[in-house]
This record gives C-alpha cells, sequence and structure tokens, in this order.
C-alpha cells in the first residue's frame, strides 16, 4: 500500500526516513542484538540513545547549558496541571493568554491552584492572536499557546511579558527558530513534530525549576527530571529514540532555519489560493495565521463534503476540522511534503473550478 | 547481528512475532498507508487499535463488565501517588503489605496524603512475602506488590485482606492467570510482559472508581480514563498498539494458563539448579519465589563477575542484580524462550565445574 497523505493534527505524519530507521530499531538497536523496546533504560545502549537525543535538540535548537532538557512521560495536558501546582501558590496570580480551546484547559487547571488573570483574548472567534495586552500586578509567570492546533493561529512572535514565559509549544516547537528568551519553560507534547505520543519534551531554565514546589510526589517536580535526566522512574524509552531520529533528521535537512522557510512556503502555497478563492476561505487572519495547520472553510456543506470525499480517493488524509469547530484543517507540520500541499491546493482548485461562474 | 538473550528486568524482552509485526505497522498500520505512529487517536485505524486491544485483554484475563480497563501514559511510579491522591482521605488510613523497594516507594506517596499502616512487612531481608497481618480497623484500601522485580519474591496468591485490594502487577500482570476477587484496582506499568514503557495499563472496578475524589485534574482521575476510554487526551498510541499484539501473542500461545506453565517451568529450571549449587545461592525462600525475576548470588564476588562476564561472551545481556542490592538476577518474563533459560543454567554449571572440589 502507498504512503497517504496525512494531514492529521496529530499524531502526525513523521519522516518516512524516521520510521524506517525505527523499524531496524525495533529488533536491533545500534547492532546491539536488543530491541529498542526491550532495552533497560539504565543499561549503556539506552544510556547513548538518551546522550544522543539531548545533545541533538541542545545542537539544532541552540539551547545552553543554563536550560535543562526533560522527557516527561505525559502529554501537554498533563502540564496543564503540573505547571501551576508546581509554580503557582494559592495566593498568587499568574497571567494567561487566551487563544482557543487549548489555552482555555490550561487556565482551567491553573484556577484549581490559585488566580489566574485573562491578560489577552482572542475570543470569541479566536482568529488572530491578541495584540493588546492588560498584564496583572506579579504575575508568577505568563502562559501562552505559540500555536493552536484548532484555530489555526500562531504567534509570530512571543507574548511582549512582564514575568517569564511559560510556552505550550506541542504544535510547532522546532517548526523554526527556538525564541528562549524570556522563557521560564517551553514544553511540548511529541506527536506533532517531534515524534510519537505519550511522551513530551520540556526545556526549561534550571534556575527557575528550582522555584518549585518541593514537597510534591517527585514525578510532579520538574527538579526530579533535570536532576535525574529523567531517570527517576522508566521513561518513555522509545519515544525518547524516536525523538532523537526526528531531530537528527531535522539536522540533516538544514536545521530550524531551514524548516522555517519550508513551513513558510508550504502554508502560503494554501493560504494564497485561499485568499483569492471563491469556494474556499480561510480563518485565521494574516499576521496570526498558523504555518502548522491551515483551518478553512467551504462556501457551503456540500462543498466541505466534495473536498473530503475526494480528497479520500486521492489519499488525502485527515482533512476534518476538530469536532468542536467543524470545516477544514489541513495540518502540515515539518514532516509534511511541499508536494502534498500543491496536491491538496489542485484538488481545491479543481472543486473551485466546477463551481457555476 | 543475531539477537541476544535478553533478562533484563524490564524494559524487557518482547516476542520476536510482535516486533516483527509492529515494523510493519510503523509505515503502514493494517493497510491504511499511514504509520502507528502517525495515526489520530480519534480516527477510525486507531479506534479498532485500541477497540481489539481492550477486546484482547478481557478475553486473555477474563474480564467483565464490572472491570474497566484503562490506559494510562505514565509508568507505576505515577499510580503510587495516583492512587492514594484519588482513594485516600487526609483522615484516613490505607494498610500497605511491604516486601520490598517498590511497595516502600509506593507508602512514601501514599504518606503524603493520608495515614499509612504497614499491615505487614517482608523486612529485613524482603527473601519472602509475609504470612502474618496486622491489619488496621477500617483500611480504605490494602495495598501490595504482587511481585518484587529486586528482591526477587512473589506472592502465590493475594493477601487475604479486610478491604478492597489495590495491587502493583508491573512484574507479573498476564504472566499466570488474574485472581480479580477482592481486587479494587490493578495498575501495571508495561515493560515487563505486556508492552514498551511509558504506558500503564489499569483494570479497576467500575464502583471503586467512583468513590474517588472529583475535584481533581482530569488525568489524574482514573474515572477520566474510564469515562473517555483512555481518550481524554492523547493516548500513548503506540503503547496501545504493542499491548494489543502481545496479548493477541499470548491468546495465540495459548493464553494465561498456558504462560502460567511455561513460566512456572523455566523458574524451575533455574531454582533447581541454584538449590544444590556450591557456586550459586538463591535470595528468595521456597513458596515465595518469583517465577518473573530470579535473584541468586555467587559463592564470592570472583564468581558473580566471570558469570557475567562469559555470559556477555555468549550473548546473554542483563544479568547484573538491581544497583541497590547487587548479585544476580535473571528476569525471564513471558516472552524469554525457554531455551534461553537451560543456556544459562549450562553455563552457571560450567563454572561450578570449574570450582576446586
Amino acid at each position: 500500500m502507498a504512503r497517504k497523505l496525512n494531514f492529521s493534527s496529530g499524531p502526525a505524519a513523521l519522516p518516512e526516513a524516521v520510521l524506517r530507521r525505527a523499524q531496524g530499531a525495533l529488533l536491533d538497536l545500534d547492532g546491539s542484538g536488543i530491541g529498542i523496546l526491550e532495552h533497560s533504560h539504565r543499561g549503556p545502549e539506552f544510556g547513548r540513545v538518551l546522550e544522543r537525543t539531548e545533545a541533538a535538540i541542545r545542537e539544532v535548537g541552540e539551547i545552553g547549558d543554563e536550560h535543562a532538557i526533560l522527557f516527561v512521560t505525559a502529554g501537554a495536558t498533563h502540564h496543564f496541571a503540573m505547571v501551576p501546582r508546581s509554580f503557582l501558590g494559592p495566593d498568587e496570580v499568574a497571567d494567561y493568554c487566551h487563544t482557543g480551546v487549548w489555552s482555555g484547559k490550561a487556565m482551567d487547571e491553573a484556577r484549581r491552584i490559585g488566580g489566574v488573570h485573562v491578560a489577552c483574548t482572542s475570543e470569541p472567534g479566536f482568529a488572530a492572536v491578541p495584540t493588546s495586552f492588560a498584564w496583572s500586578a506579579h504575575p508568577r509567570y505568563v502562559h501562552y499557546t505559540s500555536n493552536e492546533t484548532i484555530y489555526g493561529t500562531q504567534w509570530p512572535a512571543p507574548p511582549p511579558a512582564p514575568a517569564p514565559l511559560v510556552c505550550d509549544a506541542s504544535s510547532d516547537l522546532f517548526s523554526r527558530p527556538l525564541a528562549l528568551a524570556n522563557h521560564a519553560l517551553i514544553y511540548a507534547g511529541a506527536q506533532k513534530n517531534l515524534g510519537p505520543s505519550g511522551i513530551s519534551l520540556v526545556i526549561a531554565r534550571k534556575d527557575f525549576l528550582e522555584t518549585g514546589r518541593s514537597d510534591l510526589p517527585p514525578l510532579d517536580q520538574y527538579r526530579t527530571y533535570a536532576k535525574e535526566r529523567s531517570l527517576h522512574n522508566t521513561p518513555n524509552t522509545f519515544g525518547i529514540y524516536v525523538i532523537g531520529e526526528v531531530v537528527a533528521w531535522i539536522r540533516e535537512e538544514g536545521g530550524l532555519a531551514a524548516m522555517a522557510e519550508r513551513n513558510a512556503r508550504k502554508a502560503a502555497v494554501l493560504y494564497d489560493f485561499l485568499d483569492q478563492s471563491r469556494a474556499f476561505r480561510p480563518h485565521a487572519e494574516p499576521g496570526s495565521r498558523s504555518l502548522m495547520n491551515v483551518t478553512f472553510r467551504g462556501a457551503t456543506k456540500a462543498i466541505e463534503e466534495a473536498l473530503i470525499a475526494r480528497a479520500e480517493q486521492r489519499g488525502m488524509s485527515g482533512l476534518r476540522g476538530h469536532r468542536s469547530v467543524g470545516g477544514m484543517r489541513a495540518s502540515i507540520y515539518n514532516a509534511f511534503p511541499e508536494e502534498g500541499v500543491h496536491q491538496l491546493v489542485q484538488l481545491l482548485d479543481e472543486i473551485e473550478r466546477e463551481l457555476p461562474a
């Protein structure tokens, strides 16, 4: 069976070269005679995997020693609760930038712990990232979602915050050069640009981690992962392996600058078509448009259904929008091929040309 | 490279047939044209994986509708804290059976939340499971570790508890028929008998789950996983896939009764040798011996080092005991081949025969 064009928002398309390497590693990791799923997390073979994965992340992300690289066996939703539990006191306030479903869920968890101040919002339509801000007096941290997978918006640059930034970068980490300045902690579920689901990557300032509560269970404290190199308990060893291979692939492809250039080109092809289309219209506003998730609607429901049906016939999968908003969404992360975007635009164009004049 | 004999205590050897199927699924799951790592957790293809995995677990474990099957993106250590957080009030007491390192860690977490009563212990040597018990007046639950990987002991039957049992079955779940009676909740990190690390399987009574706290973050409540079929957020999709394949393999091999028979035979070969050996002696006492982790010492340190070195030469890996206790440990889970146990005994015998008479 030929591989399909996978527009899924996550878990999402991974580089085929990485998947082929992983096939070999399932039976035999690096010539060790034991597969990656079967190696002890405390043995030298997995030790080398962990080391090279961290090294690749540091090299590709240009991340220095003041930051820790953590692998947490959990998705981003877990961090929605883990961040305030560690860093927000009951009498403290954290500022949240509200740009859609995911920031809303993150705020819900922070409200269980302490005060939440909505410093900016793109309600009700969530079609753009905010440009005006009302910060609280002394926010413990400022949380934002760098890319909103459901509405298809993305911060072109981090918000101008008066406190350490905490960023949910699940859907755009390593899709462009990392803007580490002012960030205390960045977390990302791996299943978009980095690897499989069931693991998240955290990049955090070591001095910030030390300000967290120290009376929580060890696995609820980020400092545990930093101190024990993510080996306090058995980590998701396969996830770490795949992330390492994906980041090595990013390096081979030219690094984050090359990713950003390619991703911008891919997204432009789609947005350029959508902006002049009669049959389809983009959801997000210029200046806030996601390069990762291009959300759009058909002029009619019938047009949307025609697109979905014909896309499936051509081996294009995963174009339906999130169940909460409907419409269409083309997720085109790092590993999504440029040619696939052209194939989609060709189909959109065909449907448009069939419309009555 | 030929596959080694992998005595690792976990992550551990998996059936080669399963690894070969997983190789194919990495590029193309079930002929879908998309790999298992890349499929949306909300799509029909992964939906079928989840369904067949749960069905296989229910069939092989003979688990009825009153129990929920949950997949939690975390290892057993996470449950050490998650169980008391959900089920233990600050003024309540839970009884713990203390059989080694893992039960100790589980108690540490419960003590953060409420009262812990040590109802039985096999301190200081942890060479046998307890046979006398002093239960508290009204324990909220009774926690035990069915198999102790570090000391190599295993409960031949669950402790005779006066309250619902909570069991950490990480290292022997599905190695023998399931004794569900009296159990409220069983959790198991997957990386011994079930699959890869980074995921745990929970089998729990639905009515017990409803007695848990409901004001915690959704991912901290077991009921969330039950209500949303482990899809509240993106689960470890690959882990669920592999567990499904491993449990299907168990079924093909004759089910849990066949596993128990084979595991007993494998362990007997080793214990029978150790019991009559001058060069090596087993750690655990008869009646408490683990069929999963056979722990033993050499008569001298030199004998131990000779064994480790010569084992490596013969492609036998992972025989060193846990760093906290030293000595040797042969972990021989379901997927460890019977022939491999004979090869190890042959080597032990050779070393013994070289001793001065």
